[in-house]
């Protein structure tokens, strides 16, 4: 029963919002260009009848949901080679396609060829050298031969030096031979690597002339090109079921003396000439370059899981009724008690700012892999620790945060055809791939310590942890009015100190006789919340800028919601943390109320506009793909045609009754 | 590969901790009798073939695992017919079997028939007159009959005054007719209502002779009893795949004109005579008791998911090498990490608290509610509010304790042979149901709300909320010496603080004005911070009092390890909180740094007892069903055998090959 009429409830909230959601979609999509184009591929993607899913997919077993995804890559990759040719395949185009919402709208729990354009074709372009681009680029791009990049081991993971598979170079076949000699070594999680790809870059300690050279990566061929059939010496295969992303056919890799030859090894960093003699690499901090860009592109992917989760239960509170606020009264809609408020509205501000702050990020990004291509590294430590820490502080917050908006809907919530459970699993695998978010914060820390330290030796630090001077200059916070700025400029007091803690306990150890190493090790916990600081620092500041220079670019109205969002945003990641504003700052009881009842002020402002908000998002139906948040409203209409697709509705009498349940119940007849 | 050895990083653990497991596991048991029930349970139900799966139910499809699932669910009911036969049936098998570790073993997304025995067959025992005990029990128990508990709706959840099913008596036929006029009227959620039961006691809004007089039950037949098909004007089916619990056949049901006897009603608390004359019930509160036993039983099964998930993650970090701490040394067991321990050792202590809290509110409840038999219904209130507010922090803290657990395991937690993701689902749920758990909270705080009034003009307070008297009487928190003692004071003080806020900003508010519903939904983050306090403060209390006697009890060994759980409890739950602590009372950055530096020291001195507190809770590898908790510790190897049963791997080349991927590959030649 399709229902077409808006609910009149959801329609109520678009008449009586105060700004026009258009233009804010437009300033969303990244301009008039970005907009126009994200619709055209809209058009073309989402309205192939090719591409869309009579079954929900939650009712396929992990093996059809391998072949319907595999099914749907090809289609995607067919007309990815189409835009190819017309020309039309910018990066805007793949993000969309293979990151971003239009891919997730297409094969929501991942795609098995996803790899293959973002990590296979990227790295041979990246480390392999000229000739080796020309001979492997063309069929990678053609798809002729479909890569996947194998780095991560069952035993190994962020401490690539402990990666065991191994890589003996034999001059006299002028080959590699390459081994993973324990159980422990087997490449593990490469996504397409189970059972679609037929090439990989493996990456493995190499060796010649029987000395250790460090890491390299190989092109491995893994399958016949015509049979499919695994070469002899792979073992290969799927690791299995997921909490998410679970089409992505991540596999498992084995090898056993497996020969390639000299030419294989991507040697644009490093060489091994003929006879085995070894050419180090001239600048070995370059690969940071990529893993900061991928964890850039991450912190606009969080938004992206925000913007989705807060636009399904922003929806879905302005629909469904619930306990009465007054018991005279009928049940308001949810969104009016200020619990749910609370749940809702937060998320809808972090999205807006870490996309900014991801855009932002970006541009930051592109200005420094600028210098370093000059061979500039300076500013490479301070974007390094940012882009980790952010990485962290977003994912996680992101992850929190969907769940919150998916709580938020109570039961319906817990359903899949909620979308809630895909969109967790997709966004908590963040904090986990790409540095896990430990790891990542204690980069980050190792390096504000390091920095603090120079700034208590008198010197000058770069732009992004500047505060730490500023704050060594003062001996107390004293001019905490309220006011956004002063927040802001709070959050940098409080991040300093948390440093000034990390770094004072780590110096306390080595007092006592521990090890550098030992002493921070024993002060994790003091490092770790000093890079959260430091990232919540650095969003107050950047959500600060963005939000106040983008308010005064768009109209008056729009710009006031902005201001509220932003005031909202500031006010609640400050009660977040207040115990750390209590910590170092003079605040009075009465100050923290202050700031409870703004953030009640602000939950009340919002409100009006929470949906228009959200619709501003601009998100297609089928990337929302949710029963609760579609554009119309109708809930429970669309709860229901969800239950008429279960497979299990399609006989009224399950066959288990026969077998099992009847004589059960006869049994003492 | 089934690997026999014990892994010996994880041996090694075993050998060095200062006490026997042995001791512990039989006090968590509940004493020696109940131990050696358990292991009875274990053996006979987890040692039957008929019980054990080939195929980790992961890669089921949704239809193939409720089927699955029923019959499992079959074979336990047989046992159970047994047990009964044998006189053996008592309430802990039932809760072992249905909703605790043991039938998380043998059907860890739940029990399609467990709503026939936890609720169908007690509705009647405590709704139906004797009459109706004799008609219905007899067959219910025998299976006979398949039950389930419909009173939830697609539209209409923990407000049941909203429910729109409706009960209309027809004196002429002397009939009730039932209806679910609208679509947000049919029933939702009930579990085993989808294709299992054939009965259901169905919650419908009452009317005789045009009035209306409340809710009542009614047994309703939904399904022919020989060909299980749906009765005339029955409208039933599954509601589909959800993130958790998805074996339980959750069914919706739609009712157009159903007919059922008079005497289909349950009439022990109210009755409609043959005329349509309707007697009222006598005392309304009862219901309040049922509810509250459910409550106090899902804190117990919190404890019981913190204690999984920190025995997977623990075991898990004893084997996991990684990331070394000192670059001279080699990779550590990841449990060296101070970062790992701060994830993995309050879950430990959680668990152990929350499992003495339940077991604590337990008998709290079996006073009171033995009280309220005899006519006192002096301490329901008080009772109430505590259920309520325990629930939700329990359930909010276990469901982000098996996250934390499950991150804490990187990659490897992210696999379904990990476990953590039934886990969660498992888990997060018990935050919706029962009484979601804002909507707890805020129970709770109008209770609190209301005794602060009272002890405002002088009232002396029940026992759980007399902190709110003492905090009255001091004007200051002025012996904050660090002792555990003073934190658990130090929680009361804070709590009362919370709840003195919660009352001025709704006075405030009413001053303004506002009627005093609407003051409380304008403060409802103030409330729910209230009661969330107030529930810390029980804990707190509840956690000094019952590990300081268990600690007494047991040996020395033990006893001193059970203190160090109780000092990371209290000064991690209090780290926790330190942004209310502040507030209150006053405390300099040097405090705080102080407690930070003792949770480090906590955390270091439980590093050598970890694995054995974990072995301590006993948990059967099947329970676990773990590749990485499982009691060997040969992590890699189940792993590894896991993927071994993934269907995708049975055969080398997918069929999806030669379908789709190699006519794309090979398109453009």
């Amino acid at each position: 029963m399709p229902a077409k009429e808006v609910n009149p409830d959801l329609q109520k909230e678009r008449n009586t919002a105060t700004f026009n959601p258009h233009e804010f979609s437009v300033f969303w999509a990244g301009g008039e260009d970005r907009y126009k184009e994200k619709k055209a591929l809209e058009k073309m993607f989402l309205e192939d009848p090719a591409l869309q899913d009579d079954l929900p997919i939650s009712y396929l077993s992990h093996k059809e949901l391998y072949e319907h995804s595999l099914r749907k890559a090809c289609i995607i990759g067919e007309k990815i080679r189409k835009l190819r040719a017309d020309g039309e395949d910018g990066v805007d185009t793949y993000n969309a396609l293979l990151g971003g919402s239009l891919g997730a709208a297409i094969l929501k729990e991942g795609n098995p060829l996803a790899l293959h354009y973002v990590m296979f074709v990227p790295t041979i372009m990246g480390q392999g050298t000229m000739e080796q681009q020309v001979e492997w680029l063309s069929k990678a791009w053609d798809c002729e031969i479909i890569g996947t990049y194998a780095q991560t081991e069952l035993g190994h993971g962020t401490f690539l030096r402990g990666l065991e598979t191994r890589a003996d170079y034999d001059p006299k076949t002028q080959e590699f031979v390459i081994n993973t000699p324990t159980l422990s070594a087997y490449k593990w999680w490469p996504g397409g690597l189970g059972h679609t790809a037929n090439h990989a870059v493996v990456v493995a300690q190499l060796y010649t002339k029987g000395e250790f050279r460090g890491l390299a990566p190989f092109i491995v061929q893994l399958r016949d090109s015509d049979t499919h059939k695994p070469m002899p010496g792979i073992d290969i295969g799927d690791i299995g079921t997921k909490l998410g992303m679970k089409a992505v056919n991540n596999g498992y890799l084995g090898l056993k003396n497996v020969r390639v030859p000299l030419n294989n090894m991507l040697m644009k960093n490093q060489q091994v000439l003929p006879d085995g003699t070894y050419v180090a690499p001239k600048n070995s901090v370059l690969t940071y370059g990529t893993m900061m860009f991928v964890r850039c592109a991450l912190i606009r992917d969080t938004a992206q899981s925000l913007a989705k989760s807060s636009t399904i239960a922003t929806r879905y509170s302005a629909v469904r009724r619930q306990s009465p606020i007054d018991p005279n009264q009928p049940e308001p809609q949810i969104m009016d008690h200020t619990t749910q408020q609370l749940k809702l509205f937060p998320q809808i501000a972090k999205a807006i700012v870490f996309k900014t702050t991801g855009d932002g990020i970006w541009n930051m990004y592109n200005v420094i892999s600028g210098e370093i291509e000059q061979g500039n590294l300076d500013r490479l430590p301070e974007m390094h620790a940012l882009s980790c820490c952010l990485k962290a502080v977003c994912s996680a917050d992101a992850a929190a945060g969907v769940e919150t908006c998916r709580l938020s809907c109570g039961g319906h919530g817990f359903m899949d055809c909620s979308n809630f459970p895909t969109i967790y699993g997709m966004t908590t695998a963040v904090c986990t791939y790409e540095g896990e978010n430990t790891v990542m914060l204690l980069q980050t820390a190792r390096y504000l310590v390091k920095v603090y330290g120079q700034a208590l030796n008198g010197e000058k630090l770069v732009p992004t942890v500047a505060y730490i001077n500023e704050a060594l200059s003062q001996q107390k916070f004293v001019n905490f009015d309220g006011s956004l700025e002063s927040i802001v400029k709070a959050f940098q007091f409080v991040a300093a100190n948390k440093t000034r803690i990390a770094y004072e306990q780590i110096e306390l150890r080595r007092k006592q006789g521990h090890g550098t190493e030992v002493a921070a090790n024993l002060c994790g916990t003091f490092l770790t919340a000093a890079a959260d600081l430091h990232a919540r620092a650095f969003l107050a500041q950047s959500a600060y800028t963005e939000l106040l220079a983008v308010s005064r670019e768009v109209s008056p109205a729009l710009g006031d919601v902005l201001k509220v969002v932003l005031e909202l945003y500031l006010v609640d990641a400050c009660l977040n943390r207040i115990g750390d504003f209590l910590r170092f700052i003079d605040l009075t009881d009465q100050d923290v109320t202050k700031l409870e009842v703004r953030l009640e002020s602000c939950l009340k402002r919002l409100r009006p506009n929470a949906v228009a908000l959200v619709d501003s998002f601009d998100l297609h139906d089928r990337v929302l793909d949710s029963a609760l948040g579609a554009y119309d409203g109708n809930v429970y209409e669309h709860i229901f045609e969800s239950t008429k697709k279960n497979p299990l509705n399609k006989e009224p009498v399950n066959g288990s009754f026969h077998k099992y349940l009847k004589p059960f119940m006869k049994a003492h007849l």
